[in-house]
């Protein structure tokens, strides 16, 4: 197959991108780089050592044989250009991971709000309306999240994308409509990913569109099959207060001896997927397109759930780190239950990696092999909710606010 | 109290704008006066002779002593103006009519798509963004449609913005919760009202934004009792394929003896309020304001409920006008019922202007009246919905290819 990534730099993206190329397929990367710019923005870098994108894309071929090829665009910017390398390429399928993606950096300020809405926005759209307009029939795999979901649900167990509802209709009779599962986004980029919700569900019905949506949990991990087989191809790794999940921020931490940082209860309760997972996920969904016509197709693609306060356990348990309660910056429920069917993925093959058996493997590979990289000064949570929350977090994790508990 | 019109010059923004300023209210208008471009870039006008809006400004303070004040800002573009206006300014309320309003121009081609949401998003967005920014805190009363729902829902009436939904927990109990009602848009003008509603959401439940999402159906009429007052300030009469209402095509058809054009069946249903009930609904919504922390409130905008074939048979009978049926350009249901709950406005004190009572002025003093200024190349609808809607439809509904049938 031809495959187009879009965002194919990232931190999901580079990895799919080499593990589609090593299947054999035909693989072109469309990236504006904004992920590295936003490192140059933030004064932040990745801990493992990352080499351009051209440098990774000759090491690749070097190591394999296999061309993959990297075009510079911005989706958002360049809706002609975008058309005009769909109309040549014609792909047949569309990885779409090019979108803003850190909820703390679209909470910075009005800035990065006004910047995340409008890129990822135009981003999706510019891409949907280019398919249409040059009439390709590509299969679009997008990089959705759980999030999108919120966590204050009174629901059970979280469907995959849709709800069916029960309705009376004008003559009285009951009868049941499905609906797309309500959003309840808590960040400016959670929003932007419900919104992308709503185009896709129009440009499926009203140009038969085809149209995949993969509502991801929170990655983890960092090395893949194919990133291990050179230093130069390895992964990113963000451990700052904007781009680093909590559980790349407990592995820093402990590997510094700083305490594991938990805001508010850490009974917040989240979806996890290994890296290697959501790659896998990415190739299966590829491989099960929808036909013309069908609605979008929607798959959970996590693997397990956990509470923040527990992941924290678990990474001071393998390491003798201690954990730190601080006030929490983000408008949340304290406490959320998350329960999420992901059985499609499960019928299509997946054999999951579970946190219990692949954190060591992080803690020791990585963490503590490029401690000496860490740069403290970037391992506080510092973009607040709201204006009240700023003024109540304490910015200094290390100094005596903290109320150590282990 | 003071208040702001973004998009006071438009077709329903400037009979708002005299209707809040004869209230007494100080009433600024913000406007980039896109709308005025697009008639140039349509070659098209207002079937009534429109002023410049700072002429319109000009008269209203000679009739009435009373002051308009006018602001050329893009909203979606000049974000930093925005923000220092409103901090500046410090309005008690905002009225939002500053988004691109028609379904067959978001249709037309791949750049009016584009244009369409980009302008819309950006527009609302950044608006919200700097309500947060600069801490003001204003009434937002945003100007929605009936059309984010689509027309296939096989509910009953429709409720205003929330629908109850019975879900199990996840200890087993059934509990309800109230979402917001599911949208299913048929146009991309109609998609951006429904991202509009997340973005609302969103921001009312972080920051607290007071904000009031109206839910209009289509408006008809022209004339209120305040552009009554003097020819030069009489409203916007559309009557082209892309602005024009299903009602005022049909006006305009009868009064140069064109066959009334009905797209299809005739059998669509669509919701319908007059212009004069649409201000005072306006000025009924600002009056309830919400208070900090409530969840938008969403009122139905609309009073009556009628199917095309059936305004098609009002005007003919009024009128003389033969009907005619051609391919229908939409892509959507042939047919359809439509109940819509209004009972906040009728609660409210509102007291609707009936099609049947008010149809005859429309007829006598718009449409004859200004019969001489019509373009009838200017009259059949040529956006469509799909490429292959497009090949369908006949452009040129005065050759062989009508059926007459009246």
């Amino acid at each position: 197959m031809k495959i187009a990534i879009l965002g194919g730099d990232g931190f999901v993206g580079w990895p799919t991108t080499l593990h589609l190329s090593d299947l054999g397929h035909e693989v072109h990367i469309l990236d504006n780089l904004s992920r590295r710019w936003i490192d140059t923005e933030l004064g932040v870098q990745s801990l493992t050592p990352m080499d351009s994108i051209q440098e990774r894309c000759r090491i690749w071929h070097e190591e394999t044989g296999r061309r993959i090829h990297f075009h510079l665009l911005d989706l958002a910017k360049e809706y002609e250009r975008l058309k005009s390398w769909l109309a040549e390429t014609r792909p047949d399928a569309i990885i779409h991971f090019a979108e803003q993606r850190a909820a703390p950096y679209s909470m910075k300020t009005d800035r990065h709000k006004v910047y995340t809405v409008d890129n990822n926005v135009s981003a999706t759209h510019n891409l949907l309306a280019a398919m249409v307009e040059t009439g390709i029939d590509a299969h679009l795999v997008h990089l959705g999240t759980m999030g999108v979901y919120g966590y204050s649900s009174v629901g059970a167990a979280i469907p995959e994308g849709y709800l069916p509802v029960d309705v009376e209709t004008l003559d009285g009779s009951k009868a049941t409509q499905e609906i797309l599962y309500p959003t309840r986004p808590g960040s400016v980029y959670h929003m932007t990913k419900s919104l992308d919700q709503i185009l896709f569900q129009f440009y499926a019905q009203n140009d038969g569109l085809r149209i995949t949506d993969l509502h991801q949990g929170i990655v983890w991990g960092t090395h893949t099959d194919q990133t291990r087989r050179h230093a130069q191809l390895i992964n990113r790794f963000d451990y700052d207060g904007d781009y680093g999940t909590v559980l790349n921020r407990f592995l820093i931490q402990a590997a510094i001896d700083y305490p594991l940082t938990v805001h508010g209860t850490g009974g917040q309760t989240r979806a996890f997927i290994h890296i290697q997972d959501s790659v896998r996920c990415i190739e299966l969904a590829l491989a099960d397109a929808p036909s013309r016509g069908d609605r979008v197709r929607i798959f959970n693609q996590m693997t397990e759930t956990h509470c923040v306060r527990d992941l924290a356990e678990m990474v001071a348990k393998m390491t003798g780190a201690k954990i730190a309660y601080l006030p929490n910056p983000r408008k949340e429920a304290p406490e959320n239950d998350l329960v999420v069917r992901n059985d499609q993925f499960l019928a299509l093959g997946l054999r999951p990696i579970t946190l219990a058996e692949g954190l060591l493997d992080e803690v020791v590979e990585v963490a503590r092999k490029y401690a000496y990289r860490i740069d403290r000064s970037r391992v506080p949570a510092v973009s607040a909710w709201t204006r009240e929350l700023g003024s109540k977090v304490d910015h200094d994790p290390e100094g005596k606010a903290i109320r150590s508990v282990s």
